[in-house]
């Protein structure tokens, strides 16, 4: 069964079927260029994390602005973004299981795919795969800088995992990743801040450590959306990996920035465009979106296009807006826009995106890895 | 872009790629034959609602138990079920914009796909696109029994409604649609049925007042897993539209029973399997399944194979499981079931159902309605 699209080229906004995704490609191209205008002269590279829209189109259109390539999070990405033409893809994230291994080690035949490591066993079983593929896999230690979540102690746990890895025939050591997740969405700039700083140091000691036995990074990658520029300032990372910026969700926009007011410095180009499909209560509007159509784990959609009005409640097809100023808009049938609460497993339910500019569909892009799991 | 499957027939359990949605077909076959015993000899029809399973294989087998047809909640998922062989769909829903309407009215020259109104222009449109299509669709009329979502109010609105319905040339006023949806998750058994009770009071005073103005209702439709013994037993509805009862999931696990116990007329069939992929720490191992393998919108996933064990965060692509017995188990690379917290969502995230009998996939089944959204 093939998904249909809910636009063509050429069609006006407003004839967009619901609910879709839609991108506003002015709003997404600034965010994209302001990106790498801030990294512009300094000495990293952006690799941008396709996890977040799972498109070779836009992966493409990052490379072209100067990212060195993507990092992805599952071996079925990777091989979406070599297939799109991505030549260096990251695999920021542990791989699992004989199959995967195999795939991930064929994947480098073809195209440079790193990966990241935090256990011996499985550094035996990736270098098992490589061998059998006749490849040579880079691999960085992933270590936890905070985010509690995988990796191994900084220090001399990554040091002695490293050695490992540099001493395999179809491993090559490549470097650090030291991504802070759990600092990402902490509100206060300076609380972000002191969370990189803390995160940085670790690493730092980690580098010191690694160097002591010889073994030099050439990645020593992290940051996201909400702390990158913290990462670019500290002259120990040389990668860095954000992912929504391109799109911002309301999430990202509760951050807040150096000057106390709300983080604006990527602006919003992401929307779910829904149908009022019934307006049962004078204060009640409900669209044609819900569980189905975003993602609720970061809390619920924002409404864009309705003042002083909240999606308060989601059921599998159906989202409920509470109205509070006007009662006689929006009717059955009006389109409203939402801005999802947490953009990555909201692009994962679409299997298209669609492009607009000024009113009118100007592409509609295939999200290549939606769905890709394994 | 075919995303593949993680398993082929013949593969053993141990051998499936993760994250993957599998079914246990002995507990899944007793759920569906419990459902269709518990309804024998009562008067009144199963129509489950396919938007837990999206899978027209499972809406054939439950056809072949005795159910009338299905409910939709999209015109594309009744496409998809029409073409997959299922005569009599309903679209439990009101389907608004004139290319839905279009398309529904066109499904209507090939099967019996009957659709829910809730508001007079809409009924006007959709009399315009039977016209198009020259089909007569039946309609339902749905009225807001305490669900607070789509629906006119029970009483003289929805008489109102369906009068207009009646005098359409090519719709066909075919009865009301009475879900109370807020129901299925009240935990308690009698507050449970206090709220069917409530919502058979409505659906019966507007019954009245159709048969007054000399419309009869072929359909009286409601009810849900959590609720539908009560529909049942009313002598008013005469449909009912359970979907989960055939997974069920950790939400529906927390309804209570008439005997104060936890609600298990139906068993867990569904799960998400997943391999561990780091184990960072004594009491926490990180699973290869998070945000985008599993809805949390009704609560993290359950770990089924470990003791005393809870999934407490979850990140895009990591689940973060909190270990509070053996320090030793699981280790990285072993593979652990999870219960989704909420069925529906979770399915839609996934292209396949592993199908496993005996430790064994007898059959892996496309989710050929994932993603339709229109």
């Amino acid at each position: 069964v093939t998904i249909r699209p809910p636009a063509a080229t050429g069609d006006r906004l407003a004839d967009v079927d619901t609910p879709a995704l839609i991108v506003d490609l002015d709003i997404f191209e600034r965010n994209l260029k302001c990106m790498a205008d801030n990294l512009a002269g300094k000495p990293l590279r952006l690799r941008p994390h396709s996890k977040s829209h799972k498109c070779p189109e836009i992966a493409r259109r990052q490379v072209a602005l100067g990212a060195v390539g993507v990092c992805c999070q599952k071996v079925s990405e990777a091989e979406i973004m070599v297939e799109g033409g991505i030549e260096n893809v990251l695999v920021s994230n542990e791989i699992v299981g004989l199959p995967k291994l195999d795939r991930l080690a064929d994947l480098n035949r073809r195209a440079w795919v790193g990966v990241c490591v935090d256990d011996a066993g499985n550094v035996d079983d990736l270098e098992a795969a490589a061998a059998r593929a006749d490849a040579v896999v880079p691999v960085l230690v992933e270590i936890d800088v905070g985010c509690l979540r995988c990796g191994v102690p900084p220090g001399e746990a990554a040091v002695e995992l490293a050695r490992q890895v540099a001493g395999k025939d179809h491993l090559r050591f490549a470097g650090l990743q030291a991504y802070q997740g759990r600092a990402q969405h902490i509100r206060g700039f300076q609380d972000r801040e002191e969370a990189i700083d803390q995160a940085t140091l670790l690493t730092r000691q980690t580098l010191d450590g690694l160097a002591k036995e010889g073994l030099t990074c050439d990645i020593v990658g992290g940051g996201g959306s909400g702390t990158y520029q913290f990462e670019a300032a500290t002259g120990v990372y040389n990668e860095l990996q954000p992912g929504s910026y391109i799109f911002m969700d309301a999430d990202y926009g509760r951050n807040l920035a150096k000057n106390g007011e709300l983080f604006r410095e990527f602006e919003f180009s992401l929307h779910i465009y829904t149908t009022v499909m019934s307006r049962p209560m004078p204060d009640r509007a409900i669209v044609d979106a819900g569980l189905k159509a975003f993602s609720v784990d970061s809390g619920m959609p924002t409404v864009f296009d309705i003042e002083d009005a909240s999606l308060d409640r989601a059921s599998d097809e159906h989202g409920s807006i509470t109205l509070r100023q006007s009662i006689e808009q929006p009717k059955v049938g009006d389109k409203i826009r939402l801005i999802p609460g947490h953009c990555d497993p909201t692009v994962n339910l679409y299997d298209w995106i669609v492009c607009i500019r000024n009113g009118v569909v100007e592409e509609v892009w295939p999200v290549s890895a939606r769905g890709a799991l394994l």
